[in-house]
């Protein structure tokens, strides 16, 4: 285990609103690149009218795609950015629930929102940067 | 999608405690208000002893009630709070685990604490606003 | 219901990253206490190769202790530190998913890491404190 101060003053903070049919992944990727968030973390809540969620599966090294093809409501979008080679990389998890209140999630691949997914990102003044893990293939945070 | 900066400095932050018997979405909207929170986010975790679940339906345009009469652990509670015809609105979605660890989760609609329920929010210095979508009927964040 | 305002200038913020191995309860705690944190929130994510959920079972006010031995991704960690008898003590419930997608979560009691847990740790320039609730034996914030 590592731990790193990142911020002792000003954090800045953004609301970001998606609408219909936005894709989660990708608007939150190109919001991350405009604003060149560079050590941020995230939550959020709303619905999608679908996602595909992933399962990282440790002998394969690589994500199982669980597409859900209903409405579900977005309980818990829990994520953080750091850099990947000079650029904003997002890690995105969630956690839906469908019409019976059962709760499904995993990671984020893609997701379609339907009507609005409500994001709060804190951006703190420092860098976070990912570095490819040889044993795995993901992209980890080192301190 | 829209995002708006809604901090760079200074934000104040907010422990609220809940106690058996509580009822949450009534007590952290009479809070909201006695504050006058504007541009808020909060996340929390404690107990319900019981609690009603909400799932949008799209094709009904209202909320499907998921009640679940007994204690159950609050995983994540994950809201924001915005203005709406100028009074505080909270928007609060929830995971919970029942007795064999599975979880369900949804819209909170009301739910009693037992024993505790600890809520930190943090607002920033400007206000979010919700305009009802003619759409779904919702009162939806408008940047 | 209680409130307290816990922040209203520079917070601290720190990045913890836990490593293939490392057991999140443990070296999250040593984290709190080597800092000596006393009023804070934080919330994570990443994967599980095995971890131990506890259900509060009312009755026997007691955790019933739900082993999960297999690999699951970490969809929120959400938790927060207050002081117990002068000490930092971890408040800390996880929503986890397993291979076919399911939620499962609960109070967490034990997990090991693989390959990452990435947590973002927000201290307040305040105390909160814990007491033992005589009702529950459970040591409860109380402002």
């Amino acid at each position: 285990m590592k731990g790193k101060l990142i911020s002792e003053d000003a954090q800045r903070t953004f609301a970001v609103i998606l609408n219909t049919d936005d894709e989660a992944v990708g608007c939150l990727t190109a919001f991350a690149k405009e604003h060149r968030l560079s050590a941020s973390q995230f939550t959020g809540l709303g619905a999608f009218r679908d996602c595909v969620l992933g399962y990282f599966d440790w002998q394969k090294k690589d994500y199982t795609r669980i597409p859900i093809e209903e409405q579900v409501e977005v309980l818990a979008l829990v994520g953080d950015i750091a850099l990947n080679d000079g650029e904003p990389k997002l890690h995105t998890h969630v956690v839906v629930s469908k019409a019976d209140g059962t709760a499904h999630g995993g990671h984020l691949l893609e997701a379609h929102v339907r009507p609005t997914l409500e994001v709060i990102i804190t951006e703190s003044p420092t860098h976070l940067h990912r570095r490819s893990d040889p044993e795995t293939g993901l992209a980890l945070i080192r301190l």
